[in-house]
């Protein structure tokens, strides 16, 4: 096998080509290659921040309603903070298009600002470039930078998961990709359903509120954009942990419970484009974490249990057996 | 005429879609959209930001060499620092692939390094992605978002110019412009001043020891990527005032020298793709910036005044008459 055709996921890229282990002189204390957020220690601040880039047939549909897909731009970055505990303040967008398509960028930057303002988090600069032509044609890029606040010394990521610790989800994950799985006709999902699914896959609400109010308390925290059994495992693969699910403990919603059993595994375990927060924390806090519930009207359900040892998760069946997870979402799978 | 066939430029656009006049709470004070960085005030510290797009095609050659794309990825986004007065300190990369070519990222992330390590500015997160497809084929397309430092209420921007102020450019303008003439047969290049113009536009040095040295004396700075009249121009509309600039005066590369005052004037005043960096300072620090030359080996050229009024720049000729310069360069022109 020839090098270059080794296949190489996202992780593996950015390990493999962008990790630097050069000695900077003066740099601003920073943790976090691979986190959902970066830690940037600046004075008496420690600011949190995210970037992440967006294609039209890769990330969005071409057909995608442009309100949607800009509220969907800045609501996924929004998310990292939200998993980072982090308190949105500024974001840049830098965004390539194929033409000066006055009603795409009117409904865009209608779905935008709503978010922006919604979650408090002002647009602060950015660029606006012509995306490159192939053969003629050329499509949507955009790419989002998020910056939030966090006391100095805190703020959550993937590391720190101790055995005991339990495992908490919010919402109901896998109703994101039911939606995709509906419209590549690869899952059945009753007609009634469709557009619940289809609200999930396309305004995800970044779980601000519910970030800032664990971050005291849990232990290690991601969002689950690649998936639950996906980003549970780089939380133990990160906290050198393993942990054990319960499949019948798992939040489904009414929807996602119409589906067969198979599909339902797929979309909740494997399934990606989810954002809702993953997070680890000591038992001592299971009231204070229920209360949330309440507090921010987000479902918050108890899903399993970090324990010793290092490897993948394993999701536990009402019999007792294991299930399976199928490869979570991968770009370059 | 109707109204989705008006022609916007990058300024339009921003102003029209992406300027928010909402009231945003507890955010970070905040200024600079049209800047080449935002500036925010993050507790006891001032941070510049600059976010920057390029795609392939459009602003590097389909077949450009990628360590050189990696190199002038970064440069331009420091560049924006440098006009700012910024020190350097983290930058977020997002990046879409067609492919996974391996030669090409080792290739491309030498030149990222390598100009990361140079002006001692991490690499701190970011994103990989697939390129979307068009008719089976797609392009590189790169996100980069830049932090700098600067104290507490200082920092340069394009407001501030005042009536008296000389007008200084850093290097010799047009250069890069050349080679892109030169690729693209509109001007003719001496077959010996074809590398040296090449080099101007694919490796340009971001002014950062520069930026930082004139921090405190320039009254208004910004880099001219857009173009020196360009660039100028932009300034004069922010601070509300006009200039005079001589063209006996503008500094002349060797190279530059060779080709035909026509295209001399079209390379120096309208080009695009320099990071040079045009500020204007009261007359009492002419010699103080005279000698940044021999400290920073960077050549510094007094080119014009601000004059009292508002109004694009005019430049005059040897013989005292105006030279009307060519729009600056525009995407979406």
């Amino acid at each position: 096998m020839e090098k270059d055709q080794i296949t190489l996921d996202e992780f593996g890229l950015i390990d493999r080509f962008f990790v630097q282990s050069f000695d900077f002189k003066n740099r601003w204390p920073f943790q976090g290659v691979g986190d959902d957020c970066a830690f940037l220690d600046v004075g008496d601040r420690r600011i949190a921040v995210s970037a992440d880039m967006m294609s039209q047939s890769t990330h969005f549909l071409d057909e995608a309603d442009p309100y949607t897909v800009g509220r969907k731009a800045l609501a996924v970055n929004l998310s990292d903070l939200a998993a980072a505990g982090a308190t949105p303040k500024a974001f840049f967008l830098s965004i390539s298009l194929p033409k000066i398509d006055q009603q795409w960028l009117s409904e865009f930057s209608r779905g935008l600002n709503e978010e922006s303002l919604r979650y408090n988090c002002p647009l602060c600069g950015g660029d606006t470039t012509k995306a490159p032509l192939v053969r003629g044609q050329s499509k949507y890029t955009i790419a989002i930078t998020v910056m939030g606040e966090l006391p100095l010394g805190q703020g959550l990521n993937r590391r720190g998961a101790l055995p005991g610790d339990d495992i908490w989800v919010t919402g109901t994950p896998g109703d994101a990709y039911a939606a995709l799985g509906d419209i590549w006709g690869q899952i059945k999902v009753h007609p009634d359903d469709r557009l619940y699914f289809q609200s999930r896959m396309n305004l995800p609400i970044p779980r601000i509120k519910f970030g800032e109010a664990i971050r005291d308390i849990a232990h290690a925290s991601a969002d689950i954009s690649d998936g639950l059994c996906g980003d549970l495992n780089h939380i133990l693969q990160s906290s050198k942990v393993t942990a054990k699910v319960y499949w019948d403990w798992l939040p489904k919603s009414e929807a996602m419970r119409r589906l067969t059993k198979e599909e339902q595994q797929r979309c909740i375990l494997s399934g990606g484009d989810d954002y809702e927060l993953i997070f680890t924390a000591p038992k001592m806090y299971r009231e204070r974490i229920q209360k949330l519930n309440d507090i921010f009207g987000c479902q918050v359900t108890r899903i399993g249990f970090i324990v010793e040892g290092t490897g993948s998760v394993q999701i536990i069946d009402s019999n007792g057996s294991e299930i399976s997870a199928l490869p979570s979402f991968n770009h370059f799978g």
